[in-house]
């Protein structure tokens, strides 16, 4: 254990996964704990990040720092060995650049498309924007030709992509029924989600399909009813 | 002129003045164009930056980074000296998370209060939306009970944020008759407000107010009439 280093998650989070994924590729131990139900959060959650009262959150002796990716830069940052951002400034920009646009607009543009609408006229609109919006990364990932957002490793882009684009291909289409990320329709991202699902950092975090699955279809289940 | 080093920018954006305030802490020169016609926009621009079109975009030796807090970490990077973030890794963490707390919650909190909503019940909701994102920012400034969110001196979260202050306070008071950001409710946020115009950085990149609040008064104008 390094110091005290403790990560409050839940475990269907991919931004929890994401904080995980990189302690294990730095092989850093931490101490886990799930905090698990989210309607009614606990006042550990609440102290420590009162602002946005989500997860994760990573205490390091005992300081909480809140945000998956504000939380990666600080581990790449004190824990400089295998480093998860690229070392060149211009590759770090670039990598900082494709993360935000991931948070930024792949993420509500999915929601809205494959969760928020209702089906018909506006849904479908909404799934043209994302399609504007993922075929820009797509566009990005065809013009680099490699394996991974990261090259021929994983990298920070990576590990921030390709989590969601798992839950998004799951959500999208076995809950929701909305499939906006398709191997025809953006072949390159397909091929690099591919990849990355095959690695064994993807083995070891990926949570179960089917736990996965039954998770969001009731919280469908919740939404719809409510 | 260090290397070639552009900086492609409108006069009134907040964004492109963090960059410019960023370069001249630090000393270093560099060549400024004026993209002047957002509603038309130029071919330079389309190509440095596709994903968003949105200035600011920084050209180094020939290659483009877009988005502000991009360009700020690129630029704290190469020129290490003068340091704009914090050294301390948990300082940096803090500061990164208040800069996306600015952008993320404060900008669309406050736009949609004094800008997007109508008059009436809607906008009153909005303000206290807004008032709320910004307690948290108010509370976290009196917590620390500092001249500016660096300390003693201006750091990367009064230039992210105190920009937007000024633009806020005009836009709001002057411009939409919205009153969001005043002395009594925000103290310390004021406070840090006033230290941060009395600062000679600010004197050297603030806009001129008078044409700053007729182009936004013009843009207002359009944006009825359409
Ligand atoms: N921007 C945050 C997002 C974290 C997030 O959305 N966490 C979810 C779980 S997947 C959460 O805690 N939600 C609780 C809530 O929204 O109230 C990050 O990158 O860490
Ligand atoms: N997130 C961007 C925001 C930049 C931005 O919004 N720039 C405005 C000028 S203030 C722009 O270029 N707008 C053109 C448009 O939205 O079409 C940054 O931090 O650089």
């Amino acid at each position: 254990m390094e110091g005290d280093l403790m990560v409050l998650g839940v475990w269907a989070s991919p931004f929890v996964r994401r904080v995980q994924m990189v302690l294990d590729l730095k092989g850093i131990e931490y101490e886990y704990r799930e905090d698990n139900d989210l309607m009614n959060k606990s006042p550990l959650l609440l102290k420590l990040n009162p602002v946005h009262k989500k997860v994760p959150v990573l205490v390091h002796h005992g300081k909480p720092i809140p945000e998956s990716q504000v939380i990666i830069e600080y581990i790449d940052e004190k824990w400089t060995d295998k480093p998860i951002l690229p070392l060149d400034p211009y590759d770090r920009a670039m990598a900082r650049f494709w993360a935000t646009y991931i948070d930024e607009k792949c993420l509500p543009a999915f929601w809205k498309a494959a969760w928020v609408s209702p089906p018909g006229e506006e849904r479908e609109k909404a799934c043209e924007e994302a399609y504007e919006v993922f075929g820009k990364l797509e566009a990005h990932l065809k013009e680099g030709d490699k394996k991974f957002f990261g090259g021929d490793d994983i990298g920070y882009v990576d590990i921030v992509a390709n989590f969601l684009l798992y839950w998004f291909v799951l959500i999208g289409e076995e809950v929701t029924g909305v499939r906006i990320l398709t191997e025809e329709r953006f072949p390159a991202l397909w091929e690099c989600l591919e990849n990355f699902k095959g690695s064994p950092i993807a083995a070891r975090h990926l949570p179960d399909k089917d736990k996965l699955l039954s998770f969001y279809k009731s919280r469908l289940a919740a939404t719809s009813s409510s």
